[in-house]
């Protein structure tokens, strides 16, 4: 058999494991021939693609990025792009695609694989967005950096009697701010899920210095946003010099509560630390799953699936399933993290 | 409500995090006093108790350890232990004992739950091997720490030409030497599960040294042992001065590897520092969960289970569904793990 | 002897294991008292402080911030503080005040000594940046967690072809950016010393691509600044709706590559994580020996020195020689880091 | 010019960031040509050797391990080796040699040197024990490898009121002992400097005991051994069954701790992990300035030289002043590690 394999969409620790996997499980488990597309979709419509053997893929277990690059794909390309692909896919005698990337990535393998090009899947978000899987590989690794962060960041503001306003990712569902908030200790977790109370926070962290605790850690998602009209806030706003208004919530958040708590409150802006560099092992250990699965169900013709995992297991889930819809945290994990501030 | 608490058996991450979501939930939320037993179940018997408010658990979060001491049950004492503990927590007025422990604890739970005590129990253990919870918090700090040491001897066994074997915990369950031997990358992995062949290890070994890939990391279970007749082991066994002739599996396949392969192989006795420390995240946010749901388990009136990883989701289970028998490592996940090698 | 203690100014990993150096050494070695007074000179001032035995610094040598407290000292207060701090050093019975602080704190140190008061002073800054010592505690943790983010961040650049600048701490010196952009291979690194030159940027990220390597990692230090006439930079600069214009050199000099290149270029901001958490090894023994011979000091009566790293050894050296002069990285230092870009 | 370069002797975090400085420099900044011999003198006396440009070295600076292989030379093949390096050296056109390595290496370079051959050296040691440098890189990170393990170790000493024996490397030099039983916070170092009493050991513990600090860490060095005829302990001897009877001191230390105090005391060996694996920033950062300054003395002629650290420069030294004497820890440094135990 003649697999195809790309990474699309943004970076995420774990990428090469799948790649190393699916390596390692077609060559040596079936003797299959593996090939690599470049940068994702565009070396699939460029032709740009190499042979991936098994020493092409040693020692990247752990390391981060993908060695064969990535791209995100505009929408608009989308259906033209899934026709070239189609053709190429044929013209390199590909019996199978393995795409590894998010959502926009799977919508694509999803065209594809309604167009008639055999597609196994494989989910990539470090946002753990994902529907129809338990957990994403690379998820685990933003919540460790941004944790971490936490840890290092509860110490100054301890000794210095500060508030902490911590910005990690999740534009649109707030995993990695609930899990690394719980895993951190923060005080407050704003969610995109759910608009915050600017009033509450302020009050929080009132009580807490009340209790002699001074000091407070706030961990906010990038796509977090104040209640309506609680707090002037609007992302995107562009003042007359071309520059952005706002900065992001997490400037915007710790200036506000600095106004009106009168004390001392400072942003950290987490950012790309979150989405490279080494997997955790559960990160590897999901990773190389999916990668073996997927090189399993493409020899069993399980097309137009992709990896997941449930409970312990890893099984195959139509792609469909996967893009309807974003999964967000629910309202009862919510409870339980606010039950620890 | 009046609820108690205890730690017992070996150390394991994320112990503290528990506690601290016993009180938290229990103090916070609900209006609780929480009493803390010291040193596991002896603490009980002897009396030796402290009342845990929001400040005592202040900080611990990250720590490794547990803050009440914890100690092991013989088992020939469990009866009797049992009786005593029950009216020692009625003379005390508790309402709900939550116990956070192993296999050994979980089943003193469940006879004092027998006797009548109202009783929600923690599973703890590194080792995986509790049936009925997915997962169980401390096991993915574990796997982490031996996952990077085995990154860190890889590095050195390559340069230098050299085997590795790295023995990790587990005595009956191989589910830590499955996993950071996957996610470190091994390339032979050996658990009590399945008694390994030194014949095809050696030539596992033999075959890479020829593919010009110089060296190999092996990773064992200390509970793994190898197939009858193929190896001379016994572990336990004592020479005439008193000392234990084999000191390890570990220690041992890297000299019988040395001696068949004529090449060097050292053997890396990971030991203790694989249950200590500051947990990881993902252990820190189980352990939360699992203190939050005992508490709300409490509530309820739940007596007699235990929390458990379902999925994504924390259910009570019988405590008695937990202790029948041990989960190891299936045949399936072996054979995933194998494929990678 | 009675000692008083107080650590002032910015977070920095290791005041707590000099703390705890101070009373093992004081009063386990030599049978003093230890007073820690909170909050820095503040606490002096105000009458706060506390006895400070062995059970009051168990278990801090490896958490980051200062169970003292800490503040800063506007200048302006200075000399009227000076007089009252006199004045209550004497009130409480200190024969010696051991004040651990950064370059404000040892020019008040210094006026305090002037003024009669006996003082031992120990150098602290993560910025390395205190003349007469080799190096400080805190700046190897700061320098390890920016080499860390740069780790990171290079797997995701070389992806994503992307261009990556990291801004690190530093606002006068810039040994952080120096060291930490050495030991993360940046590709070029900016410091407050030397005016650097966007054009010599834009060409080396130019080349890079053009020889195939499509990624860069820019290291800047936060008080960097473009040579006079080359970039529009003005730090600090307050639009008309009274934010700053631009928020950091970081942030400026991402959207000028990315607006020259043509390419993606992301900024990371790493602020407060790199002064806060569990310090390295390497930190907790140098500020553990500050400790130790500030009380050896304090004995010898070796008033108004400081304790300072001379190569292998720690000497006693005059606060005055600390504090004229702002220890900058030398050209010599700066041409070694570019032969490695 | 035409630089040879070779790695030898243990394995040691830094190699590799030696290895690119060199190339970094010597091709970029003089535009020379590197050849790199393989598995250390052996690839010298076999002629396997391969140019080093810059893609070859490319992303290896965090890597542990050395790309070039490494490889022990018998000090009774030395004086052949010689002559045939010299007569090698020559056959490539080797205009210098610069050999990265600890003692044994720096001998033979030494020799080489003597016999005629152009040599700058590179010294190179996670023991620290090298005379001539203040420090040597590899060591910053083994010591921080093995403090990392006694914070691990504590909390569960802590938490289960043992004894835990930590043995580390440094056969003749206590260095590692020293500093990473400093950072670690352990309340014994033993190192092969000073013979350790076995009843100050026992007594240091039951006075914690006594005090309530219920647990001890002792970090003990490979090469430390007991007082004459204070306990039972004589490495290498050989049981009648050919196996080793005591196999090491921190399992015989443990156990006759364990006897002596009727406690739980547990050994843990950390071995080869100390020496593996990515370096800190701290040594990658020398490791890089030692390349530099090696390349810079090539071009100078400073032959027969090695690059050493001196407070914050770095000095060329001759090699013979760094071989003729081990750099052991004085007592100084001792005294200071007892006062905070």
């Amino acid at each position: 058999m003649r697999i195809g394999v790309l990474t699309a969409g943004g970076d995420c620790p774990g990428l090469n494991a799948v790649i190393r996997s699916v390596v390692h499980r077609a060559v040596a488990g079936h003797g299959d021939e593996v090939i690599g597309f470049e940068d994702g979709f565009k070396g699939l419509l460029d032709g740009r693609h190499r042979k991936l053997d098994l020493d092409a893929v040693a020692g990247i277990l752990a390391r981060g990025g993908t060695i064969l690059g990535s791209s995100r794909l505009e929408r608009a390309r989308l259906r033209e792009a899934c026709e070239t692909s189609k053709d190429h896919a044929r013209d390199y005698g590909i019996d199978v695609l393995i795409p590894i990337g998010g959502e926009g990535t799977l919508t694509a393998a999803r065209m594809l694989s309604d167009a008639g090009l055999p597609i196994v899947g494989v989910p990539k978000t470090i946002d753990n967005d994902i529907s129809a899987t338990d957990r994403t590989f690379g998820f685990d690794t933003a919540v460790g950096v941004a944790t971490e962060a936490m840890d290092r960041l509860k110490t100054t503001a301890e000794s210095h009697q500060r508030v902490m306003v911590v910005e990690v990712m999740g534009r649109h569902a707030g995993w990695i701010a609930l899990e690394s908030g719980m895993a951190g200790g923060a005080h407050g977790i704003c969610l995109p899920e759910r608009p915050f109370e600017i009033d509450g926070l302020v009050k929080m962290v009132e009580e807490r210095f009340s209790r002699g605790k001074k000091f407070a850690v706030i961990c906010v998602a990038e796509g977090a946003h104040p209640a309506e009209g609680t707090m002037d806030y609007k992302k995107g706003e562009i003042d007359q010099y071309g520059h952005e208004r706002f900065t992001g919530i997490g400037n915007r958040l710790a200036a506000e509560l600095e106004r009106r708590l009168g004390k001392e409150a400072r942003p950290v802006i987490l950012g790309h630390v979150q989405r490279g560099g080494t997997p955790t092992a559960y990160d590897r250990v999901l990773a190389t799953r999916f990668g073996w699965h997927a090189v399993e169900a493409a020899h069993r013709g399980d097309f137009g699936m992709m990896t997941a995992l449930r409970g312990t297991d890893i099984e195959m889930v139509p792609i469909a399933e996967a893009v309807t819809e974003l999964k967000t945290v629910p309202v009862a994990r919510m409870d339980e993290a606010e039950s620890v501030f």
